[in-house]
């Protein structure tokens, strides 16, 4: 399968469509037609096989979670996704593999309406860099910068199941089980995260910060934090838990799934006291849940506390490239 | 080096200022306005270690050329410059070879005025993924498609040299060289391609199809044709030499890397007759020649032919990955 096979192979499984594509797949660049007025939101996210998922993970579960990780930043701003580019190194051009990864990355295009409208593809270690662009109106998308003192901290979700998933992959030794552990439904939570698109859209003009939960809740809230100048504080006993996260691990577990894990893709968001029910309202109309886990303050760093405003110690951060 | 300090290296160094990003590098995504009523030109190129490039490459180098080959691509589309988002894949944060490459990105970067508003960094094996964006008036942008039989071909500056300083890389015993070799200046042309951005500008509206040379004149040529529904003819002496690449290989040898050799990135137009002292007119204001080389014809491929019009054999393809 020669180079150009391959690229037709790629255009053909993840056609999606749109009118502002004016020249898509096979020239020097794209050429694309932004919406008049809006801002345009671009990002891009690199997944290496062995760093960020094991050596065999299924192809379809690679090429959904290469677009989920890039569509997930998109929510995070609160953009519309419109086209994406697909840069993809393999060891070796197998047609069985680039089938399975084009359909997850396929699938996830179309529920999104996002067209690929470009890329490359290489020899060498298995590397997938996606870019999104996506819209909005000019002033409306979500920032990090915009949190205020006072702010409550909501979270979409059940943080820590994606770290749950993962500690079921690595052997299930690690697991302090409570009873018969989901393993599929964790699995599915860490290979398939769902991008809260909607949910982003539906928050512009009430959230005042987001960030999406890719390196842990409590890493990337301090982000927001940092960001907006503020200290932040997250009370333990307020986090959401689903029945699969509690029969996994023990109460210690889940706090670390929970706040030092990654790959989990909820949004984290500010909102004033005001807006919470109708954040929550705008939630339960995409199909999710906020919940209220504690407040931005005056200060820097996030603090864990229990009910009674205790300290709780945790591992000190989610994860991190590079960190010896 | 954590990945925060490392992000935090790359902004410092490859700052470039642009009064159209809203937001840059440290939020979910960069926020851009696009150029009201100009389409956007988007494209993504990958250079992997081993594969792109030796493993002891200068970072330097490296960093140049990473952005020096996407800018090709903006070039070949007459798009002007405006916005890139660099994914580095990095066995280890080695804060030297950082620097190095992010001063070579910069020193590309800041003569075409192009602004690095996001990416990512990741541990894996050595592997660059660049995303650059462009402006072009609506209908301006030069395609693949556009060419018309008995247009002229015409390609910029003196390809082959990068295929020769490739080969001066590999070891002099591959060289036929019929004199002192200019090594330094072949490498510079293989490691520090020059991309043809003010000529691509110039060309808009001259020219009526155009390739960036990357693969090899021959096969990058067979893309326009074939995109045009045509053929095209090589006429083999008329193919521009320089000193350089004369004392660096006999004839043969030349022929190959001229046509079969790649990393050129020099640009190969389509022009009607009557345009072609124009665009060599707007070729020289630009600084660099081009040169009238053949025509295209009714038919299909390429072909190769000395000055009497007899067949000229030669390698079939130019530089493919996955051909076994």
């Amino acid at each position: 399968m020669g180079e150009f096979a391959l690229i037709e192979e790629i255009r053909r499984r993840c056609a999606v469509p749109r009118a502002d594509v004016i020249l898509g797949i096979g020239d020097d660049a794209a050429l694309l037609q932004p919406r008049a007025g809006s801002e345009l939101a671009v990002s891009t996210d690199t997944l290496v096989a062995g760093v960020h998922f094991p050596a065999g993970t299924a192809p379809f579960d690679i090429g959904w979670k290469s677009l989920a990780v890039n569509l997930s930043d998109l929510a995070a701003m609160g953009a519309e996704p419109a086209w994406a580019l697909l840069a993809l190194s393999l060891p070796a051009a197998d047609a069985d593999w680039l089938a399975g990864f084009c359909d997850g990355f396929a699938a996830l295009a179309r529920q999104h309406g996002i067209a690929l409208v470009g890329g490359d593809t290489t020899r060498g270690p298995l590397t997938i860099t996606v870019t999104v662009h996506g819209f909005a109106p000019p002033g409306a998308a979500l920032r990090r910068d915009g949190a205020r003192a006072g702010d409550r901290i909501l979270v979409s979700g059940i943080p820590g199941e994606a770290a749950a998933g993962l500690t079921c992959l690595l052997g299930s030794a690690l697991l302090h089980a409570a009873g018969p552990v989901d393993r599929d439904y964790l699995l599915e939570r860490l290979q398939r995260p769902i991008p809260r698109v909607a949910l982003g859209l539906a928050l512009r003009g009430i959230a005042s910060a987001a960030i999406d939960i890719s390196d842990g809740l409590r890493q990337d809230l301090g982000h927001i934090a940092a960001r907006s100048g503020l200290g932040a504080v997250i009370v333990t006993d307020r986090l959401p838990h689903s029945e699969a996260l509690q029969r996994a691990g023990d109460a210690d577990q889940r706090l670390r799934w929970q706040l030092a894990g990654g790959d989990d893709y909820e949004l984290c968001i500010a909102v004033p006291p005001a807006r919470v029910a109708a954040a929550q309202a705008a939630a339960a109309d995409c199909g999710t849940v906020l919940t209220d886990i504690g407040a931005f303050e005056e200060g820097d760093g996030v603090r864990i506390v229990d009910a009674a405003g205790a300290d709780v110690a945790l591992p000190r951060s989610g994860w991190e490239h590079f960190v010896a």
